[in-house]
């Protein structure tokens, strides 16, 4: 089966360049939905994940789409997977031909796999990024090189371990036997790391409109753009090694910020006596105009393919902001940058996460931090965590 | 010439509707703008202001304007006063039929003036406001009962001294002989008071495009609500007495709050390599975007007709934001509403007033909270106020 299915997906999947397999370590809830959107692009994958639910899970959805889908583009569309809102639904009609799924059992054994050309890592944070990468049985562990020429971190870092990566990335030798052919621009022998964080979230990853920010050696950028573009909409170069995960951590940073004030100002509009669809109305039409009021609202019911509105489920987890935070403040502090809005908002994630909500989406500091009272109108004592003590 | 003058208008001027008079207290950088609009839009105006100078001006602008207008339109056009940014220039061609403009030496006396109709105010906070209305010769003060039906505060408020003040208004009598006829749906005893509080700064004062948000007796819309138009683009109504307060209080917390989160994350970028330009492009992409980074960013030079671009001259000064968000944490303290943000963000406003930066537009927080040193890429010792010390 599989032998006929790689031989007519070759032929139409054009777009896909090459026919080198590509590389995934990290099946969450993002991972997993970026995979999906690779494979819905004709890519072959060699996955790894420590956890073998996510695996079986990519494994078995790939191979039913290739039973299904010989030039009929049954396969699972992306964003009909999971209830993670807003993407999903009808698959187009015209034939889609999903790429095939294997599985190694470490990054190590992903990194000497023949015809691995890229490889993205989209991890939980820095400590598990350096396990992958640096690990006894890491990507850059084999003894006699690695196969890939380009690995791509999606994690979100900070700037600095991403620097550090990149610089053990570039001092790792290529298989001399198995690598591809060298990528212009790129030295022959020593493969590249490309940071790429995201941000759109778990509905982005759905949906396939994740925005990626780029550094490193733009020499690797023709290799990755159109595996990039086939999981987001819009890559934006940053620069060296290192700055498009400032520029992330900057972005979190803004948007944590904006997030908090904007629920702290809805909150107390609705103490004040104003209803949060109307000063919703007045932030979006005024200078308090965001990405957060406009798009964003952490009311329930006033952006309805919000998180807000789904139970605030489906969206960025508090605790992945928090972690973006200290990465952020940690920056700061290394380069004597004053950041008093982070620290307030750090305070802020910090203790919803402590309070057992880190797992909801991070618009829910207007439930945890402002109170229950500003859902009913009501203020009810002891249900927020800051500011003016009920006397 | 001032007969000739009257006579001509009043037949033009038809969109005026009544040939009653408009009131105006308060000439300052924001009220003198406004005013000059209803004076273009060929309002007869009574004007009040305790600086002789500003009275001096309005009434020699209109003076100018009537005698150079006759049927001509050669009036001052509002924008093309002083180079407080983007309005002005080329006066429409078409006729423009300017309005007079009259002093009176108190308050009281504007209130006892007949033929007046509706009076606004536009003053810097509560304390003048008090006075304006309540004082000794303020405008509720003629024991005869007043002549306006309807007063106008433009003034930004806590709404709890807007309430008290339209119960205020509302207790005063309007003047037996010498008051218009009664308007629907108000009483015909009692005047009444809106609270109207703007945003979009000189600029939009200048340009005729503020936002007015409105509360009070709903009644009384329709016989403002031209005037309102005259001096800005648009009108929201927020509800009762007071909440027009609290909305634009809310919106100046988030505001305030994001132009210093976004002017955080602007100079922390910086330092750690990524240039602004390319910051702000990655903000206004992606769940960073606001109206700070897309139209008032605090660098110099990314929004070209923002403030930062022009010395920090000519938007919202720091202290007047400082003053608002006093407002919002002394309401927030009343209505037991928590707002750490706020809290963080007036410390920052009230330094940079304490240090003498009170009178430089708010996105002035990039250069005074943030340093110096991020405009010039290094840090600089004691160029900042606040976090990280170097050591």
């Amino acid at each position: 089966m599989r032998g006929a299915a790689v031989g007519f997906r070759r032929g139409l999947a054009a777009s896909a360049g090459k026919a080198e397999k590509i590389g995934f370590v990290g099946l969450g809830a993002m991972g997993l939905r970026m995979a999906r959107h690779l494979l819905a692009s004709g890519r072959d994958l060699v996955v790894f994940d420590s956890n073998s639910i996510a695996v079986d899970r990519i494994l078995s959805e790939a191979a039913a789409a290739q039973t299904a889908g010989h030039g009929q583009g049954q396969g699972p569309a992306p964003g009909a997977g999971e209830a993670a809102g807003g993407g999903g639904g009808a698959a187009p009609a015209a034939a889609r031909v999903y790429g095939s799924a294997t599985a190694v059992t470490s990054p190590a054994e992903l990194a000497e796999t023949p015809g691995v050309g890229v490889v993205f890592t989209m991890l939980p944070g820095p400590a598990i990024a350096r396990q992958v990468y640096l690990g006894q049985a890491g990507l850059l562990a084999p003894k006699a090189g690695i196969v890939p020429r380009v690995l791509v971190d999606c994690t979100t870092l900070d700037p600095g371990t991403a620097r550090e990566l990149a610089a053990r990335v570039r001092a790792t030798r290529v298989h001399a036997g198995l690598a591809g052919p060298r990528l212009a621009g790129l030295p022959a022998a020593n493969p590249t790391l490309l940071d790429a964080p995201v941000s759109g979230g778990v509905v982005g990853a759905d949906k396939g409109t994740l925005s990626f920010l780029v550094g490193g050696e733009e020499a690797a950028l023709p290799a990755v753009e159109p595996l990039l573009k086939a999981m987001g909409s819009t890559v934006t170069w940053c620069g060296d090694a290192g700055d498009a995960q400032a520029a992330r951590l900057c972005t979190s940073l803004v948007m944590a910020s904006t997030m908090a004030a904007t629920s702290e100002a809805l909150a107390l509009a609705r103490r004040l006596g104003v209803d949060p669809e109307l000063m919703s109305r007045v932030l979006n039409a005024s200078s308090g105009a965001s990405w957060v009021s406009q798009s964003y609202n952490p009311v329930p019911g006033l952006s309805p393919d919000a998180p807000a509105s789904k139970g605030y489920r489906g969206g960025l987890r508090s605790a992945q902001v928090q972690s973006h935070l200290q990465m952020a403040v940690a920056a700061a502090e290394r380069c004597h940058s004053p950041v008093p809005m982070a620290r307030q908002v750090l305070d802020m994630y910090t203790q919803v996460v402590e309070e057992g909500m880190g797992d909801q989406d991070f618009a829910s500091v207007y439930r945890y931090v402002y109170g229950a009272g500003c859902e009913s109108g009501e203020w009810k004592e002891g249900q927020t965590l800051f500011g003016a003590q009920h006397p």
